[in-house]
């Protein structure tokens, strides 16, 4: 994520800057650039938690041209609405993640992202390649600018599963541990008048069943048998 | 995702509660409920761009087990850190979407995000069938509580590629049923010694852990239930 621009254009809460900062931060892109912020907002922005050193290196462009000069691929985001475009349109998922990520195995990418109210221009938009889009309820489209910019970086941070090494997923118990708990199961069902005599056949099928149908993990079936024969112990008595 | 249900606990921040209503109604979650809100946070949180009706309907509630009472699977989200953890961790992925939707078919799902300043507690995540994380930089692991809100939503919202319809799966057990049974486990295992006095507190979230990771079914759990209240009555004589 290295080579991963985000540029915020004529953006004007101060909060939003510094929310950008931190999703940038917590995903690993470093690079932060302002096409002509309101002044007060770029100097109140110094609370992002984590991303002050971030927030510290912004640097601070008069047009978008200059902002994204050294960019290889160039994304404007927007909510579309009822807007005309002359770009091609694409939804943030794992296809333009993909797209991004080859591009910045060569260059760097620039991501823009516009003001509050209006979000980008046509002119900010005749600066890149294609638009991107985060697909939300057609009913509220518009999203706050610094959970577009988390939405955003979540998905072109992510490492494709391709590459990914599963979790170690837990041992579940073997059918020799889960029988084992259905016996003193049983036993408990027995002692406590549960399970009436003659019975037992149908009991035990069911008890089987139901202990099977439970998932159990080797380490809770240890546990479980050991609740279950304390129970049997003390109805015994 | 009409039965998704996101969980507010203990968050102090009101604009933080109005990011999670706005990012709820951009990816079309409706169910907003919130654990011991701080009154002022609550209060103040009016002004959710565009999410002013979902926000005027969340309800509140004292304890994490009333919130979660009719879900079919609790999530815990948490950023990890150092702790031990004593339930399974997954990431935000592909995966973890699909387990989500195919939950929704059948049931509600309740997603808890803690407090700005230390998450979910331990006693938060014994409610948790399994726990939630958002790959970020392991450098700056926290984020803004609006933020991460934003990115789970969108994750779990987005249509699957694959559209598959599921056979009819059984109905899974809800959290209230599953609490049900761990109280009158644990009174069998108080009856039984298998609890030492004193012990209760420790007890009581593993046993709770321990129901929850059983991936009981409605009906089983209602077998379960009987069989364990036959016992109580029997050790209690």
């Amino acid at each position: 994520m290295d080579g991963l621009v985000v540029v915020l254009v004529r953006t004007r809460n101060p909060l939003n800057i510094g929310a950008a900062a931190r999703a940038m931060s917590n995903f690993g892109a470093q690079s932060l650039r302002l096409v002509t912020p309101y002044a007060v907002a770029f100097r109140e922005a110094r609370s992002a938690v984590g991303a002050e050193a971030l927030l510290k290196n912004a640097e601070e462009y008069k047009t978008v041209a200059e902002a994204v000069a050294d960019c290889a691929l160039v994304v404007g985001t927007t909510a579309v609405r009822n807007r005309v475009l002359q770009h091609p349109l694409r939804r943030l998922d794992e296809d333009t993640r993909e797209s991004v990520q080859r591009q910045l195995q060569s260059g760097r990418v620039a991501i823009l992202f516009g003001s509050e109210k209006i979000g980008l221009t046509n002119a900010d938009f005749s600066h890149c390649h294609w638009l991107l889009n985060i697909p939300t309820r057609e009913e509220h489209i518009s999203m706050n600018l610094g959970q577009a910019v988390a939405v955003c970086l979540y998905e072109l941070a992510k490492v494709n599963s391709s590459c990914e090494t599963t979790r170690d997923s837990p041992v579940p118990a073997t059918a020799g541990e889960i029988e084992q708990i259905s016996e003193v199961l049983l036993e408990a069902l027995h002692a406590s008048g549960y399970v009436k005599p003659g019975n037992d056949v149908v009991a035990e099928k069911k008890v089987r069943r139901l202990m099977l149908r439970l998932n159990l993990q080797a380490m809770d079936a240890k546990v479980f048998l050991g609740m279950v024969r304390q129970m049997v112990w003390k109805l015994r008595q």
